[in-house]
């Protein structure tokens, strides 16, 4: 049963939002582009195929170490695009702005935009404004929807039905370094540190993965939810179970730190440059390779596999040598990270 | 010299969002399908063309007779690629909803996106879902992006550059309902009325126009900034002036009154469900039939034409016998209209 009332954990990325999307969304909108629930829905168009994304990104504070609002929003919409198989080619913009914004902080945030567009190749073809009273928004919230072109042979990348057990699981890099940061920028804690966001596009990143291996059969970006979320819809989707071996996920020894004394756990915590790839194991050499040659694969890793075993379920063996389930949080303690 | 913080008008669909859009977006994510600055970007894929458009929904309130922000999400992206001569094919779907809103609500309004989305003939096939804390947001914002095929034929309709002098306006009913309707829905002015919004999606509606005659030379739905702020920038990008007779123009007596009183201007108020035409003149007849055998059309009007003079300037004739210049307005008296 539903709850009577919008919690801030509905938008969370974990149980509660699934629920949401299931009971309301999916019951209402059915059709087979958003049944999938992947990151973009793929679809045809003119005799060929394209990947379709939104979100909107309402985090708190407007800037923070690595990034600012205008620059997520670019790259969490071409990554969504990215790891659907697709090349991101048009983003739209649209802009819901609290009344006394500060034009500076409008321009700093739209330039950072542009900045990012042009990185990862995409143009910002269509936009939106609207204002709202003071005390009836947040400063600003952007929306960006994607499209991208996608190749037949990489359009079941986003579903993985090909994964098998005995395939790995890789991620490029550190998790939960976004999630801290902006944390850590609100400026509740204090602590000292020269933690930065890993926001930005993957795009060619991951282009250059499928381009130079056949090996890649399922990959994901870890957002909200980190990877946890991840690895927890991954499971359920594909009917299999994974194992993931805690000592081989790359954790930044401050993130770990902060984590402990704030009491969240890592694998929970958002990423915003991070893909999580099943890759089929004669191919994870060549893969891992393409990867750590790029800068945002230096610190890639084999963090654990798909089995045959605990199915639909995502056991961790802890660095103690014991083992735990990793569960879809129910709710995110980080409300507003993206 | 752009103001130092956002103000309300900068949302209004007039000068001033204009000059937000010229100074600050395109000055940064200058491109050509962005450039044109028509409803919907005009894009090639995959050896065609594909329309692409975005809005975000802020109408407060939620409800309001004859619709609710969950319909007029759905429309007001399908008006946007109709007029452009597409055909809407795929919706996203982007909520950012506060912390508290009712779970009732949210179903009622999912509920109505579905029906319209459906009656529009499109599929809502990818979305997202934030929350934000109480006070941090107003009940819901909705956006939605659309994507839309165009034939090659209809690509040029939204720039209107075949247009010529001796061409005339046409309209598909009285203007000013939307916009007064939402007014007297936030239940300020207690006018007793049962004036109803004319939100709804006209793409079947336009789309049997263009199949059945070939007069159509330019069309654009008339939103924010009502009917003067589509027929200004007309004049403005087409460099003809336009003349408009202001007794042809369908207002409803109620919206009349109401303007009357609140001193506004019908021309400025905000419409869902009306698309302005500029139609070659032989042709005239052949469309005004086609329109008003539709339900949608069944008051539809000859209301002015394209001419040599006072180039880029509209020019009233109005019901006293006088004239007088229609300007863009700077701000629009009515924020948080759609």
């Amino acid at each position: 049963m539903m709850a009577k009332t919008i919690r801030l954990h509905h938008g969370s990325g974990g149980l509660l939002m699934q629920e949401l999307i299931r009971d309301l969304f999916l019951r209402y909108f059915d059709n087979p582009g958003l049944r999938s629930l992947t990151d973009s829905a793929i679809l045809p168009l003119n005799s060929a195929q394209i990947a379709f994304t939104t979100d909107s990104f309402v985090v708190d504070p407007l800037f923070f170490p690595g990034g600012d609002i205008g620059k997520l929003a670019v790259c969490g919409t071409v990554n969504d695009l990215a790891v659907s198989g697709a090349v991101p080619l048009f983003l739209s913009a649209a802009f819901i702005i609290e009344e006394g914004l500060s034009m500076d902080d409008l321009e700093t945030i739209v330039k950072s935009m542009a900045k990012e567009a042009s990185k990862a190749g995409v143009s910002i073809v269509t936009g939106d404004t609207k204002v709202v009273p003071k005390g009836k928004g947040d400063k600003l919230f952007i929306n960006t929807a994607g499209i991208g072109k996608i190749e037949k042979k990489y359009a079941g990348i986003s579903h993985g039905l090909k994964t098998k057990p005995g395939d790995l699981v890789l991620i490029n890099g550190t998790i939960g370094d976004h999630g801290m940061t902006v944390m850590n920028a609100r400026g509740n804690f204090h602590f000292s540190s020269s933690l930065e966001s890993d926001c930005g596009s993957l795009n060619k990143f991951i282009q250059k993965i499928l381009h130079n291996s056949e090996g890649v059969r399922f990959m994901r970006d870890a957002t909200r939810g980190g990877l946890a979320a991840v690895l927890c819809e991954f499971a359920e989707k594909s009917g299999y179970g994974i194992e993931i071996d805690e000592r081989t996920v790359p954790v930044k020894e401050e993130v770990n730190g902060m984590c402990e004394l704030l009491g969240f756990d890592p694998l929970h915590v958002a990423n915003e440059g991070k893909v999580v790839m099943v890759v089929e194991k004669k191919y994870v050499e060549e893969v891992l390779c393409i990867m750590k040659r790029q800068n945002q694969g230096k610190k890639s890793a084999v963090i654990g596999r798909i089995v045959e075993d605990h199915k639909k379920k995502v056991k961790l063996r802890t660095v103690s040598g014991g083992s735990r389930w990793i569960d879809l949080p129910a709710g995110e303690q980080l409300p507003r990270i993206c």
